[in-house]
């Protein structure tokens, strides 16, 4: 990892977490044995296995919230409902809210740090959920797999995902590192690479 | 690890999971490259993060199921609500089920392995679950974190999570190991390990 310029932010994609003091020795592990800045976090055992992460100065967590794989429709879409007692007006009102999983996990995580140091793995292929998602969390940015060899359309979530300081980080790996697999391969990964970082600019425009 | 005797269980608990083909290097690293027999797999992601892990013939997927540390009531105690359509005498009714997500996990994971290849991590802190757990799925195996440091009780879960199998694979690490921080640490850790070998062999009694 030498040869990687320090000025370029190094992402470990290792969707980890377990309880606290094995979290802690994890973040170790990216943070300061390995030099990376960031390192995909997994939300299933909650906060005490994320908050070692976000304990590090300077570096970045990012949680997943709504992947981008098949399996997303397993858990993470399926249906929250929370309770949320209240008195009106002497009265014990009872209300029953219903969110989704992966909303429930974006709100709750949301104050476990701040858009500073965390950011949310939102998949590409999950642009029906787009305006939603930009709902909960405005000022997050998201760590967006999915675009390319999944499927997911760079356009698309530019169009619906962007905040005004861009909010989004777009990782093509497939179609890039396989663009192709005869001799050529490292001039056509380049190739591939340079045209969307070239679409990417377009979508970003003046901003 | 070449100095563990080939006869014992070798857990990795790693708590992965990612795509499908990520999962499948996932599983060929501790399955095949390393010599493991098992390794915990977290659920966050769903079926196809989870499947590539339970291909490998005689090796095990740990499913975290509910876990032992204060996060698990962030997410996985949540309350999940299914709705389902049945046409009854003509006319369509519409059914609410609540359950907590990780028992929607146990549930939808026991699907995709059998008891023969896919245990769940239940943790021993969470005892007033265990029966509800047991009906959920009744033939699978337990690995049970949580006795020791972090004050789970085996006679409980002993008591409300054996099946006639046994079905319980209790994990103690910081109490053993820690045992002793003085020069009679290994003396202390021998010791220690004994009595709780003996205090479960005296709840397995006759099975």
């Amino acid at each position: 990892m030498d040869s990687i310029p320090a000025s370029h932010l190094k992402i470990a994609d290792a969707k980890r977490a377990d309880i606290g003091n094995t979290s802690t020795q994890y973040a170790k592990a990216f943070f300061q044995t390995l030099p990376f800045d960031a390192v995909t976090v997994a939300p299933y055992m909650g906060e005490d296995s994320v908050r070692p992460f976000l304990e590090f100065a300077g570096k970045w967590t990012i949680l997943l919230g709504l992947t981008s794989n098949p399996g997303a429709a397993d858990f993470e879409l399926k249906k929250i409902i929370t309770e949320t007692e209240e008195l009106e007006e002497g009265v014990h009102v009872t209300r029953h809210e219903t969110s989704y999983l992966y909303e429930t996990v974006l709100k709750q995580a949301a104050d476990w740090g701040s858009p500073d140091n965390l950011m949310f793995v939102i998949g590409a292929t999950q642009a029906d959920e787009f305006a939603n998602i930009r709902k909960c969390v405005p000022e997050h940015f998201f760590l967006v797999p999915g675009v390319g060899a999944q499927g997911g359309s760079l356009k698309e979530i530019s169009e619906k995902a962007m905040t005004k300081d861009c909010g989004i980080l777009v990782n093509v790996s497939r179609a890039i590192i396989f663009a192709s697999d005869k001799e050529d391969y490292a001039g056509a990964a380049r190739k591939m690479a340079m045209q969307y970082q070239q679409e990417m600019s377009g979508f970003l425009g003046g901003k």
